[in-house]
């Protein structure tokens, strides 16, 4: 619609000003520090929620970081969409390898840097970007509800309990999220699913004490040894994971779905050149979209131990940490998986170390399915933006809240994501590119408007 | 000598209270940041050795820290003992499990806790005040040189060139050494020997910028897990080190020095239950003594790698890296196992990852004969002093500068430790016991009376 266009072009420079603003705040979900950071940020969505056109908005305090849910409501007759998206993001580490600073944003060659810049703050924002341009122009097709939540990064461990106390107020037709990638701008995709997520973290600890590698080394138990051979253990030569039980609930993919993943554009010379690596690995016998799309996988997040500083010190350590965490394909069940990662790494220890396995957190994988009204209406918003049909493909990260959603509200997911693959999520250096964050605002609008002419339809 | 024991009585809170004041300065030798206290540090040596009676000391810059020499020559026809120790200690990380700060010193239950209590600050002041007691009592039956080196800690690098310079200067009988540890007040013993030290650091390099866990995990290789791997594969599962040709120029011990260990006193129960461990662990075939004195061994002392902060990050880090070293026995050149160790992880690394492997520092084994005059007086000074013989045993730590002493002044060297292995060397809550320093101070005169007397008979 040209007046959505004009709209967008006159306030562009604002929409991004007010992004940046966002970006600003350090909202660390997991960072205990951050604790009022994550109000502030908040209060902020919900403002902008307000600017927008929002009728109500309120933030809700949970028993971890608040939700906000706001509603524009123009005719109950219309069909609903609930946007969901989430203004936590991941923490910065490792500070050293940013360019710039992490949440002071800063635009270079048409991206913006900043953490939370395609993760999810700069695609919630087109959301609420797009409500502002229906708003001023008329032109609201839909009813539309948005849920922000904080606790996105740290697996939604209090958003489950919100939505099932609050299921009238988020009733709707369709969830639509954009916190997912496409292939590239030429190649526009929309994924059809998620994978799941268990993540754990385990201790190990020897002696009691740090000792002197010399006194007593070669006598007592290394914990770094031991959690080495551990998790060497965790894969077998062909890099399939060897967790007992593990793959038992996977539905493998079916040749039609592997035959479809296959004709995505992927460049393989290309990709390792973006990587820096002389050779790809993975689980043998998949190719490297299968493997992150449709194959459970088992990744170390993070390990420590003993002595890390500047030189050498001949310490036998006490104790030494890993964070581990594996993906999982849909029917995978989240908590069975924990359960089995946590009773792996407890039962393999030797007695000469003592093991202490916790769940950190965790979420089901998800699956929409492709002939949805909803997904119609967002494939043709993307073709009518972009000039071409979206690629359906499985995005290889978690959304942990999805699986819970369609239960609670007993509607389908639609994901919508405008970020790419290259935008360093979670790592230093995340970026949005302004050209998405713009296409994203202009593709809004027109998923309501097919949306709700399908629906009267 | 009555004198003797008078003149320490009489000034024994001194004694103590300047040893404090030496462990206040935070000579940490591998750390950058403390460049200046280790000047500091040396400064202070050099001042309590003009203190306590030496007729010249000076410190002698190097291409890293200091080196202090001082010495008292009484009488050019008598013989001299060169004491050799190190003010620099080990870094006190990790603080938290202090009980109280490394640099601020605070006697508990009869014991000075600081770093460098017991390593080495603590042991070359025993010498340092013997001097002082035999100046005072006009009672020095033999010259005395001190080297009190600055890099112990690391390696010693520069104290090698340091000797080789100044062979004239360093010119003695015997190298006398308290930078060890006996079995316990009630079961005196000596060091007849230290092992030798390859220590090195890896780096495993898999993608070039850290990445999300979803979007690129099990599809590029997790440095972590790599990592793993390559340290699980240095042993097996009877706890031989595996690295080829690592054994290879190990002299075995002969069943009588096995013998003789199996009967020095050691009581299992009691050392499992003092480091809190359900069992122990180490090379199949040997005893926990042999395991820590002559035997080879290899341990990981630190690990790092993605994130390691709270909570869950879905991380899959670019990097790990590792911090490795090897004790080594006699005939084992720390050379040749270095360049083993960094080939090895070179060599066993994967295409998809590229390794960095440096040496850090390292040393050579050292054994001294128990048939020697000096060691024969050294026995007979504890014997005098503690009422028993000592044990002779052999040390798991290491001193890397002992074989380059020995090649350089072409004298043996006596290890007269006054430690306890308990005295959590390189680990948090370092201590000395007041009972060993004082009884160190009361022992080392003899030394000096029966090694005159024996080198004049």
């Amino acid at each position: 619609m040209q007046a959505w266009k004009e709209y967008q072009e006159k306030n562009k420079d604002r929409f991004l000003n007010e992004l940046l603003d966002l970006l600003r705040i350090p909202s660390i979900s997991s960072n205990s520090a951050n604790k009022e950071d994550m109000k502030r940020c908040a209060a902020a969505v919900k403002q902008s929620l307000l600017n927008a056109g929002a009728a109500t908005a309120t933030v809700y305090e949970t028993d971890g970081h608040p939700v906000v849910y706001a509603e524009k409501i123009v005719d109950a007759s219309k069909p609903t969409v609930l946007v969901y998206g989430h203004y936590d993001v991941q923490p910065p580490d490792p500070l050293n390898l940013w360019h710039s600073g992490p949440f002071e944003p800063v635009i270079k060659d048409g991206r913006i840097y900043a953490r939370g810049s395609a993760d999810d703050k700069g695609q919630f924002y087109m959301h609420v970007k797009a409500l502002e341009l229906m708003t001023n122009t008329n032109s609201q097709p839909t009813n539309i509800k948005f849920l922000i939540e904080g606790e996105e990064e740290v697996g939604s461990p209090n958003l489950g309990k919100f939505v099932a106390a609050h299921k009238d107020l988020l009733k709707c037709d369709v969830i639509l999220i954009s916190d997912t990638a496409m292939i590239s701008m030429e190649n526009p995709s929309m994924d059809i699913g998620v994978r799941g997520l268990a993540y754990i973290q385990v201790e190990v600890t020897g002696a009691n004490r740090d000792l002197h590698s010399g006194v007593y080394g070669g006598a007592v138990a290394n914990p770094i040894t031991i959690l080495a051979k551990m998790i060497a253990s965790c894969h077998d030569e062909n890099n399939h994971i060897t967790i007992p039980g593990f793959y038992n609930d996977v539905v493998e993919a079916g040749q039609e779905e592997r035959n479809l993943m296959a004709q995505a554009p992927f460049d393989e010379a290309e990709y390792k050149k973006d990587l820096g690596v002389q050779e790809l690995w993975g689980e043998k016998g998949f190719t490297t979209n299968e493997r992150t799309g449709i194959r459970p996988t088992l990744e170390l997040n993070g390990i420590w131990g003993g002595f890390t500083g500047e030189g050498a010190k001949t310490v036998l350590p006490s104790k030494a940490f890993a964070k581990i965490s594996a993906r999982l394909v849909p029917n995978q069940s989240s908590d069975n998986i924990t359960e089995m990662l946590l009773n792996y790494f407890r039962k393999i220890a030797p007695a000469s170390v003592t093991v202490h396995a916790e769940n950190l957190h965790g979420g089901e994988a998800y699956m929409t399915p492709i002939d949805s009204l909803a997904y119609q209406a967002a494939a043709k918003a993307i073709e009518t933006t972009f000039g071409k049909k979206p690629i359906p493909v499985r995005g290889g990260g978690s959304i942990p809240i999805c699986s819970i959603l369609e239960r609670e509200l007993g509607v389908k997911i639609v994901f919508m994501g405008f970020g790419l693959d290259s935008d360093n999520l979670h790592s230093p250096n995340e970026k949005f590119d302004l050209v998405n964050f713009y296409k994203g605002i202009e593709t809004i609008p027109y998923f309501h408007q097919y949306f709700a002419a399908i629906n009267k339809g």
